[in-house]
């Protein structure tokens, strides 16, 4: 029997999540584990859970920004951000799941791309434009994506995977869970592949 | 020169300060950094930061007591909670500054013991007994201590401890300043031992 596959949740605004997408994959290639990309709108969840987009908070905030940028020089990883941050990030969320219903490879492939340029390149989350070059630069045909994300299909299927992770308790970016476990934050990848390698403790 | 120090705020409510009272020491210990330890109210900066105790989020809190058990059991510490946790901190850091002008070495003592009285075996932040009890512990004489913490200079020396904290953008527990550097959560002692190693990056 396969080992249950690391589920990863996060939102295309987060920079943890961004950092995250650089190291999740080799964290379960290390133990043998899938890794199940699933992008979310972790606006919607901010009512929920009573709170806000981080950099909005007086003192974390600024602390957050040190932090981030800390975090990124020590896994080599660039760090920009778009005038305005942060903005929607539905486009990029639509046009993965309409991608992994295709090409679960793929879309893994897009979703680092974007983050990539939403933070290595202080691109604009919810500028349509920007998921059409992302997807181009993918050898996909851009207007074909910006044409899918406007589907009311794929509107729902964000929604409910949405949904989903809200009653599953996520309420941050990113966010695993494996073998039932939940860990929250790229600080938390440390545990989690400890968790993988003992089984637990 | 003397390397500065590590300076560790915390909270006696706080189960990661709790686990952090039990490393920051080993950690300055190998690389030459003496640790300051100042307890502070952050009861006080919950307004300021637009933030509120942990376990009160949807969501979030029930993560966080997931988290703070496995962290805990991860490092070897028993972790039970006072009925009604959060209870008031004011008899234990109060107690603390009285004695750190005494006997630093003392304090951090008496510190790590309230802690384990806290966390270990789930006894009130919130009952000056239990101050007094912990104070007995390590023998001093209770009465004194109860006594010393109804002081009015004790009383505003943990104000000015709290409001200087929260001018220098401390909103949490654990928090670690060294040389400008700020790292927040018992989390953050990966980054902050690399740093001291290192010289920062």
């Amino acid at each position: 029997m396969m080992a249950a596959p690391i589920e990863f949740f996060f939102d295309f605004a987060s920079p943890y999540g961004y950092v995250a997408s650089h190291l999740i994959e080799a964290v379960g290639g290390r133990h043998g584990r899938a890794v199940i990309w699933k992008p979310y709108m972790m606006g919607a969840v901010f009512k929920i859970a009573g709170t806000g987009p981080l950099m909005d908070y007086p003192l974390k905030g600024a602390y957050a920004a040190c932090d981030m940028a800390r975090t990124c020089r020590l896994h080599g990883l660039p760090l920009t951000f778009a005038d305005g941050f942060p903005h929607s990030t539905l486009a990029p969320a639509r046009a993965f799941y309409w991608l992994a219903d295709r090409d679960e490879g793929l879309a893994k492939r897009f979703a680092l791309a974007a983050y990539d340029a939403y933070f290595g390149a202080g691109h604009n989350t919810g500028d349509p434009a920007v998921t059409g070059e992302i997807a181009a630069g993918l050898g996909l045909d851009a207007g074909e994506v910006l044409a899918a994300i406007q589907d009311p299909a794929i509107k729902v299927r964000l929604k409910a995977e949405t949904d989903s992770a809200i009653e599953r308790g996520i309420f941050g970016s990113p966010f695993f869970i494996v073998d039932g476990e939940p860990f929250w934050g790229a600080d938390r990848l440390d545990q989690l592949e400890r968790w993988l390698a003992s089984g637990g403790w």
